[in-house]
């Protein structure tokens, strides 16, 4: 079984048929960066469309039980999540909400600081606020996976202190590999991991050791190195696939509409060449071979480990 | 020229002739605690049906023209904010919209952490957030007055020292006098009027010496303290009058729909006998010029130092 735990694809026909050419059973697709509330339901409602246009291919889920009866059906399974909480504005009630509209993934903020929490770009880290507290109580309790993936050092600390169940980091790598601010340092990664939480490493070139010129063998060794620190268990892939955007897209994640003086000169990195769409997940899980990983570590890696921790995290209390 | 800078009547035609009884010639209003935008714009329109139906009473303002207008009308200017920025969500172009809409006044944060900085109530005072900066530049860009009331000591000090104008606390006391989180130490005092700021006194009880039972004396007496040690141009009344607002209402407004568990004991604070509507104005003048206030400082506190700061608050850069 192969998932991603990550992925901004422009959907399409196409990408769709990729996913199921790379026998990838299972995709986490981010449904908002700035949007508010309305502009996420126009999202959903504009996959709503997809699933009836390319039912033969995808399908809604919500439950780990939709990927196997999508990977029995030969279907791609479709997750939804959030990487910004600006949708729940200040009501607590909006998180069973959401999670009633199909999102299962919450990150706790986006890059800057949100009503949770402060962002890993963010000048000061005041770390988990007082609704943020709330808001982790909540989504512990009807089942929605918290995500630390663009939160600072402190943030992600409190809440996985916080939180009740194990946590989530869906994209990132190690901060020692890689150094940026979106990487974790070894504290974040040691207390991610003593309390049962998962990390989906990401193939997102800013955070690759060597960008774009990453390479297989650079990847795969980090992983073996991390899989043999800690366990494989706690290891997934996340692999912020950004497939077939435009740059105006990237321009906006890292702006929004927050900023006077936006920066309008980003564009996509390249991605690696030997991950550039759906189809490269055989490649990966050769490559994981390569570097030695066992065939159990590999198939945990590349999605069975994502589906047994999801399959206890979207249980609600 | 009476001037209130901040008011939550319930609005009804007996409250707008009490406004004209006390000869009150404007009132700051607020338009939203824990309302998203859409929210605030149904306000707003629920107050153009109160200009259609009592026309004759009060007036709309957006500039200090208008109060002048209302004045020489025989009518109350009804000016407009926010207690907390939320209808912004992180768009930075709704400072302005706002503004077209007739906003302000738009404090950084109400209580606990907003998207712009941290309350007097949070947990940890992070102080002005990246994107606060931004909103603060926008609002003195456009003229719309920044209000710290409910804010942190250093979201506080970070707004006085980053804003390019004077900014507003409209309704606070000196923590000093009493000291809970809602008043201003000594130090934020300092900064705000080094920097050409305003305090508007408030008269809501849990900001006054002895509560309900705090006397006309008890109070003038206070502000013949502040006006002795800094100057009397720096202060106005901001009275946080509630009038006719059921208790479910401060429920609502120290809870929001942020927490699981709402206070839901809280009730309205009884007003001290000698301000209990805007018919109360004339007493208070009489009580500041008994405890020994020049007129020309009585009529500054109580409505001319709010007209002289708006008249260039309001004008755009």
């Amino acid at each position: 079984m192969y998932m991603d735990c990550l992925q901004y694809v422009a959907p399409s026909r196409r990408v769709f048929e990729q996913m199921r050419q790379g026998a990838v059973d299972a995709v986490h697709i981010t449904v908002g960066y700035h949007e508010d509330f309305d502009q996420v339901v126009q999202n959903l409602a504009n996959w709503n469309q997809w699933f009836e246009t390319c039912g033969d291919l995808i399908a809604r889920a919500t439950c780990t039980d939709d990927i196997l009866a999508a990977q029995k059906a030969g279907k791609t399974a479709i997750f939804f999540g959030l990487q910004n909480p600006l949708p729940l504005g200040t009501d607590l009630g909006r998180v069973q909400v959401l999670h009633q509209l199909g999102i299962r993934f919450c990150q706790v903020t986006y890059n800057q600081q949100s009503l949770l929490g402060a962002g890993c770009f963010e000048s000061h880290d005041g770390g988990l606020t007082d609704f943020g507290r709330e808001a982790v109580a909540e989504m512990n309790r009807v089942g929605m996976v918290i995500d630390l993936s663009h939160a600072s050092p402190k943030t992600c600390l409190q809440t996985i202190e916080t939180s009740t169940r194990p946590v989530a980091v869906t994209h990132a790598n190690p901060w020692d590999w890689r150094n940026v601010p979106r990487n974790l340092k070894a504290d974040v990664l040691d207390a991610l991991f003593d309390r049962g939480g998962m990390l989906g490493f990401s193939l997102y070139p800013h955070h690759l050791k060597d960008g774009s010129d990453c390479t297989l063998d650079q990847f795969a060794t980090m992983v073996r190195t991390l899989v043999d620190q800690y366990s494989a268990s706690h290891f997934g892939i996340g692999s912020d696939l950004c497939q077939d955007q435009p740059d105006s897209v990237v321009q906006w994640m890292r702006n929004g509409h927050w900023r006077k003086s936006p920066d309008l000169t980003a564009t996509f990195p390249t991605p690696p060449s030997w991950f550039t769409d759906n189809r490269d997940f055989p490649g990966l899980a050769q490559g994981l071979r390569d570097a030695g990983l066992t065939d159990g570590a590999v198939a945990g890696v590349l999605g069975q480990n994502w589906f047994d921790f999801l399959q206890k995290a979207f249980a609600p209390r």
